[in-house]
């Protein structure tokens, strides 16, 4: 690949600028671009339709054989090729693998969802804040195949680099959407959803639901829960109860236990 | 509290021994003590019949009113009074509480467990590594008020500052033990446990199995799973099924459903 351009000064404007959407959300914001890093997160993207901008990558580092080719099905003018230096000053994880990627932001915009199952089942997150967190929740939903997840008043933008890295992509992957709390209740009313939220205090147990029709979990933060606006406008509150002194759990598990109850009531029903 | 001891030098011994206990686990080792941080995990540790050998606080930062209180019950030739910048020395959060204590640490011998309940119900997690990942397998353990967490050939030491942290304190009041994993199976066949194992591959779906007697869910870590002699040793490999292209959950998330699904159950038999 010795016909692609090569940068080995840390100074080079183009890295600048890389280095500033990892670090910057209002950077990543303001272009509408991110950086992601990774073989597998960067497949995940292209899969996904995210339009790839520019690919840098770090010969010392990339693990040839198999990744060559498939950094061949991108055209030429995309690739990169950049020092062990310069390489590290973008990269943001300490096990990286030799390739980061400049990509193009998608619209998460509410109108721009549509099911295409009957009777939808999704997460509804309100103002999640670490990435970490955000980043089991998608997982989370890969696993179960969910329809959507929904982040309801989002605190954290999702291209975040520790979302995308925690998520190990799922972040491009699925069908995510932001709005604010009242934008999100009137669209799944709209939609016809049974909405479900996961209550510090509820009388019924989560266990005692039958989840039928479109579906929505419902889940707050860690430390104040949901907002009286989900509490007032759900279908039914449901706790998950708790035997222990602490009163809470991770808000990525608590979502799982939900979500993995509706979907082993939904296989005995089939 | 005038009478207390106080210390305005970070390069006072004890606060040099302080930090070293924050930051190494080979001092923890070596001492037999560690750093534990904020009103609510002292309370919990206190609680837990941990031996508190000096309580730092800092006037300036702490809430006065109830914590002071608080703070009476201790003896007075425990508690010493720091100024901001030796608190800050030896704290390891940034949102902060004013409170910082050495404790000694407890035993976790296998051999040292005994079990209140007929049926207990505990959780095996096989070398788990991130801290976080381990506080909120221990959040799980509280919610779900398991009889026990056994840590099989354990990564990282209890009183990591992480631990201690995402935990909640839960790492103080669960009843937690640590072995290799050879030991925890001969133990668990020796109490005449029902061995569960989370498989990345098994043909029984975790909803499938009706668990009954002593069980034990075992877990393995998020890249390659359990160990083949946790696998070939289990009463029954479930998997939870993964629908989507990732193929992984959190080690925290799969163990919670899995907990959750057995406590669902238990409830059901009542």
């Amino acid at each position: 690949m010795h016909e692609n351009k090569h940068i080995s000064s840390v100074q080079n404007p183009l890295i600048k600028k890389a280095a500033l959407l990892k670090e910057k959300a209002r950077e990543r914001k303001k272009t509408g671009l991110f950086l992601l890093e990774g073989v597998r997160e960067l497949k995940i993207a292209s899969d996904a339709q995210y339009e790839i901008v520019t690919i840098f990558y770090c010969e010392a580092i990339l693990a040839k054989d198999e990744n060559n080719s498939f950094l061949k099905s991108f055209s030429t003018d995309k690739l990169i090729t950049v020092t062990t230096e310069v390489y590290k000053k973008i990269a943001h994880r300490d096990t990286t693998e030799g390739i980061i990627a400049i990509a193009k932001s998608k619209s998460h915009e509410l109108s721009t969802l549509n099911f295409t199952t009957q009777n939808p089942l999704i997460l509804v997150a309100e103002a999640p804040e670490k990435p970490g967190n955000i980043g089991a929740l998608l997982r989370t939903a890969d696993a179960a195949n969910l329809d959507a997840v929904l982040i309801a008043n989002p605190k954290t933008d999702l291209y975040n680099p520790n979302i995308i890295r925690s998520s190990v992509g799922c972040v491009f992957s699925r069908n995510i959407r932001t709005g604010s709390t009242q934008e999100i209740i009137s669209f799944l009313q709209q939609e016809k959803f049974n909405i479900y939220c996961a209550a510090l205090t509820a009388s019924m147990e989560y266990t005692s639901v039958s989840y039928t029709g479109p579906t929505a979990i419902v889940v707050g933060t860690e430390n104040s829960g949901l907002s009286n606006e989900w509490l007032s406008n759900s279908t039914q509150n449901i706790i998950i109860p708790m035997e222990g002194e602490i009163d809470s759990m991770n808000v990525s598990v608590s979502a799982a236990i939900l979500i993995f109850e509706v979907k082993r009531q939904q296989k005995l029903g089939r």
